[in-house]
């Protein structure tokens, strides 16, 4: 009788072609499932991901679930996928037994994405590919101020990836912050569920906002427009990091320690 | 007629076999210096930093000047000496002049570091070769306790390197701060100067105490034993960041933007 367990997982996305398997180059999904795979006596083991992230975009907080014959504990299951995983840059942080109609990616009732843009002159070393790096600082209360434009429920056509599959263009984005610690800007966005692409054509339009190349109205037009062309470019994967999601219960109350 | 310029260095002790140049293995020194060549018509360039970092120790304040005939502006200089380090871990994030009898070294006023202890069971990922990885929350009250008998003017010859060259094992130790952010602990210190390994043999002391092997005050006995053998093994270096170098004045006040 298979377990269906659920993962708590962090990874940099720099060492993946993104979440999804491939038929060629490595993903986290397939690395996972991979480790997985030899829990269950050579059988694979399908592994449902929260989001599926793009190459290069990092996760603090994705979940995934899999169902595994292995009886052992799940403590011990927890650290026999991360041996497995050695050396590839992946981790479950916590591992939890969840019910059989559990979903990581359907159960999820909300997605946290944090990006960090690197303003200063000189190339990032500390931050290399865990950040966007752009060379002078950005107007922030600008950027604060096109932000608000975007809160709330809206057909997000303008900020939807060409190739996303979702039905529906409307999303409600329930918070879109930016703060400042020095030369580091931080973005940080909920919401139920976010569209192919969202969150960074939205920090792709912020970011033009920032260097005083929109007004913040320009980001509320962009919208208006359902029209992907009307809208900034995407910004790039390295500064967007997945942080959390969020399940009610949340299946991690009782992880193994 | 040379110009004498300081600079603030980042880099990722990874990347490196120290901050001191060697007759084998890439140092922090060594690419400088041969970036610094370029810019001096392939005559040597001594460089003199304020910290000789140990291979694998970070920086993201560290200081240094040298001597350039280079009659460009001193932002020419600072992005001639990026473009010339490439691809190397280090990067100079500002430049300034200063007066011919300046040194990084000499000058200095004071120096600090921080130290950073990721605590979790999972291997690092995002912060692997960026903190001590230490499987297991520390106590974090003991630890301040126990170095609370650390600060003040005291002979640190139980935390200092056999190879240490100071002539005097005694220093005055001003801040030795512990905080916590979920499982990251990061130590903060300052002082005038350290001696060789001081604060990593102070953190792996402090980790005895945070682990419940020692009681706070065996911090206290192993300071006044003045003998390397009774206090802690040697933290490793991949959790320290040399941070900030003061002087007074500051020279990077008047730095190219």
């Amino acid at each position: 009788m298979p377990r269906r367990v659920a993962l708590k997982l962090e990874y940099d996305g720099g060492g993946f072609f993104g979440w999804q398997r491939q038929a060629s180059g490595i993903s986290v999904q397939g690395v996972l499932e991979a480790a997985a795979s030899r829990l269950n006596h050579g059988n694979p083991v399908p592994c449902v991901a929260a989001g599926r992230t793009d190459s290069g975009v990092h996760a603090t907080g994705q979940v995934a679930h899999l169902d595994l014959d292995e009886t052992h504990s799940i403590g011990a299951i927890r650290d026999a996928l991360n041996y497995h995983m050695k050396p590839h840059a992946v981790a479950v942080l916590l591992a939890a037994e969840v019910p059989d109609n559990w979903s990581a990616r359907f159960s999820a009732t909300g997605r946290a994405y944090r990006y960090v843009i690197h303003c200063r002159r000189a190339r990032l070393v500390l931050d290399r590919g865990r950040a966007w790096h752009i060379d002078s600082m950005l107007d922030v209360a600008a950027m604060t101020e096109a932000a608000a434009h975007l809160v709330g429920r809206h057909d997000f056509t303008s900020f939807r990836a060409s190739a996303c599959q979702a039905k529906s263009p409307v999303r409600t984005l329930d918070r879109l912050d930016i703060t400042t610690d020095g030369e580091i800007i931080t973005i940080t966005t909920e919401a139920r569920s976010f569209l192919h692409h969202q969150v960074r054509n939205m920090v792709g339009s912020l970011k033009l906002v920032g260097a005083g190349k929109w007004q913040p109205d320009q980001v509320a037009a962009a919208l208006a427009a359902r029209n992907r062309a009307i809208a900034g470019p995407t910004a790039p994967p390295e500064g967007l990091y997945l942080t959390r999601v969020d399940y009610d219960p949340d299946p991690f109350t009782a992880a193994a320690p």
